[in-house]
């Protein structure tokens, strides 16, 4: 008798776990993983699918003919850092203090870095036991000035990839006008190459950067495909200083910066084919997007932002309305076309609720849920969308209208231009902001002027983290 | 054994004359029908397949990816007469007389029109059999001043639509800038709608005009599914003054000018399932192009050439590439990008070549046969095309190089630039024409230069068509 219960009390204690463990590990299943691809610079008229001739994108291409391709789709600052900051809290970047009117984004010498205050979508996945991981760019801290600012305090198991900007390390010897070059020398930069916390390449070896983060992110899928995961893919380009990998070095029509995006579309067929091959390609979302628009003044070395009006560093539609893919085989519709705006911070918002997490309630959250507009069954419950250059606001859209108070290109001139009234364009008649016609609609201003002020309620002054540096970067 | 002859004999003729007829039948059967349809001032990024982001084309859109898509498709010249011309020529306007530096077009007072001499597409085509109908627009002669100019005679067995553009016929009441408005009033236009030689309305309500073009080109197809035919669709819009039928008017995200182009859409949508509905899909090309870019200068009323410069009337890339897609189900590969050159000029020859007619030996030819590109099965054998502003020589292209000789804005500028050396650019890598880099490739400028000397050994003077007039035109 004994005995037996030796043998049936383990059997019990056996079964009794399964019991209590298997509701957790289906849900567990029932979370979606979560990819974020982010390219840096990208512009909206960068890729096959929107348009361009000579940058082939056969993978982005299938894609978007797999998924859904966003016309209106938005990053949410003019510039790197802000826009980075506002995609991983889905908050404006001046709620969290990453943006600045002259320094614009965190140099290398910047002691500042994201707030441990701020929640970010690691986080929130992390607690609802993703694993996750940053591969590539960072631009959120220079950890080597203060480790607050590395990406595992803000909920990332995993990092492999740069702190900040590609061009941000020139050597000495580097020629004026170097990060424009289409003949570049590797030797002209001195960016460190980290693995966690450890440089394990300086100066990293740019040319294979994009190679190194494809097998890094294959890697990091085949070793969690039984957890939910959150993978966060900041590629390094088309960021100048331009490189690419020996098998794409030449190999494009569009030249040096299509050899990248065409490393970049490579490698997002890598990624997707990596989640075919695991079998969780039913459960899995990915997004495809770019941290703001093309950089215009780099000349061919910079992209193309298509129909739209100028690039980076400006909030006319080309520097903040980029590329967007979303494609979740079986959830989102195949060849679907979705022209309502959607913003890198609704990423925030929706991927917390896919994973059940709750959202924070103790800030205000910008980011909305767009999962209604990526299954086509209704639409996001966003009043406005602002457009802030820095730490002003310069303009604001809801619905199809867009109204301007200031107006500055991307780079080159040193001071806005106000208006008032705000110049007035329909961005769907009239993409390419060409007729104001403020003066036909001043009931529409008024709507603006109105969001704006309540938008300005929920705005709390913080401190800007792009000011305080070092005197020697390490 | 009388009756069995009398049984006998007439089964024996019925067979021999089934024996007769079926090669015949098979020949007609194995020449595949052709349908050019062709939009007027329709630009380069006016389609959602082409990146515009609120032009909704979905049945553009299907056609591309169950065809091929060109980026690098031209129109052989900047304006409508010449480059109607040409299409059905296969020859530079220069050749035919069609194209003038002031007048550019056809006038409704205008007595000249596409000589007689001219061999058209819709003649060779005729030659081998086909029935042929010119639908829409034709403006290569206005035949109630010359009845030379109607379009049976040159090769046409049936027409419905206009004669030229639908902004030639203002009312005495129409306002200053009447085309460009996008409040329009039927009132203001009086273009006649012809059935044949008859004038069957007058004014033509343009309201209706897209919608009854499709009616006719169903009809037309269905009636003729058993006969090889050539369908030329000669879309009367978006060159404006614009109108949309009902269902589509106040319809698109991108105002008036999207209504027009997502009704043309339809059209295609119409056109491609007649095909279907006749069973004859797979043994017809359907070409989608557009007659020049877009007209820039009639505001939110004119088109978008997306990244391309300037519009019609230039020569730069954003006056003479446009749309092109190309649909021939089993034969033109599904979901396939050709980034060659091709033009419509090369229509002519590669539907001759399709229909089994002899290319014209006493005169030059400068369309080329495409089929290699439609089948993806070789290169097609051009040495350069040519950018014609009126009679004069503007530009070249050799491969990815383009040399501008001389260049002037599409309007609104009177003189052309000269420019020795000619401007050089490399259209892949720099698709805007931004980055001149004459300097840098002196052998690519002596090669064009020989190309062009070759080029004009191949000229004949011919007087243009385009200046004599009628004192009151009918």
């Amino acid at each position: 008798m004994k005995s037996l219960w030796n043998i049936l009390f383990p059997a019990f204690i056996v079964v009794l776990m399964l019991c209590w463990a298997s509701p957790f590990a289906r849900a567990a299943e029932g979370k979606p993983n979560i990819v974020i691809i982010l390219a840096d610079d990208l512009g909206y008229g960068d890729l096959g699918c929107y348009g361009h001739p000579s940058v082939r994108t056969p993978n982005l291409d299938r894609m978007a003919a797999q998924g859904m391709r966003f016309t209106d789709f938005y990053s949410a600052a003019e510039v790197c850092t802000p826009s980075r900051a506002a995609l991983l809290t889905g908050r404006y970047p001046i709620r969290s203090g990453m943006c600045h009117d002259r320094f614009r984004v965190l140099r290398r010498e910047s002691t500042g870095h994201l707030p441990e205050s701020e929640i970010t979508l690691a986080e929130q996945l992390k607690g609802q036991g993703y694993a996750t991981a940053l591969i590539g760019k960072w631009h959120l801290g220079v950890w080597s000035n203060d480790p607050a600012g590395h990406p595992k305090r803000h909920g990332f198991d995993f990092n492999f990839g740069l702190p900040h900007s590609n061009d941000m390390n020139p050597a000495p010897g580097a020629p004026k006008g170097a990060p424009a070059r289409l003949e570049q020398d590797p030797a002209w930069w001195q960016a460190p190459l980290y693995r966690g916390e450890e440089v394990i390449e300086k100066p990293a070896d740019q040319t294979t950067l994009t190679k190194r983060y494809t097998e890094e992110a294959v890697k990091f899928i085949g070793a969690k495909k039984d957890a939910p995961f959150f993978l966060y893919m900041a590629h390094t380009f088309p960021h100048v200083p331009l490189f690419a990998s020996e098998k794409f070095r030449g190999a494009s029509p569009r030249g040096l910066y299509g050899d990248v995006v065409e490393e970049i579309d490579w490698s997002v067929g890598q990624i997707l084919e990596a989640l075919r091959a695991a079998g969780i390609e039913k459960n899995t979302l990915v997004i495809f997007t770019s941290d703001n628009g093309p950089w215009l003044t780099q000349g061919l070395a910079g992209g193309s932002a298509g129909l739209l009006r100028d690039g980076k560093g400006s909030t006319w539609e080309g520097g903040m309305r980029v590329p967007g893919i979303a494609w979740w085989p079986g959830k989102v519709p195949a060849q679907s076309i979705c022209r309502e705006v959607a913003s890198t911070m609704d990423l925030f918002t929706t991927c917390s609720n896919l994973a059940g997490a709750k959202m924070p309630s103790d800030r205000p959250i910008d980011g909305v849920d767009i999962l209604p507009l990526l299954t086509e069954t209704g639409k996001a419950k966003r009043e406005a969308y602002f457009y802030y250059r820095g730490t002003q606001l310069f303009a604001v859209r809801m619905g199809n209208w867009k109204a301007h108070y200031f107006t500055q290109p991307g780079y080159g001139t040193p001071k806005p231009e106000a208006h008032e009234p705000p110049l007035l364009f329909d961005v769907h008649v009239d993409p390419s902001e060409n007729a104001n016609v403020a003066a036909k609609h001043p009931e529409i201003i008024a709507e603006m002027a109105a969001a704006i002020a309540r938008h300005r309620t929920t705005i709390t002054p913080v401190p800007t983290q792009l000011e305080a540096t070092v005197a020697a970067p390490k």
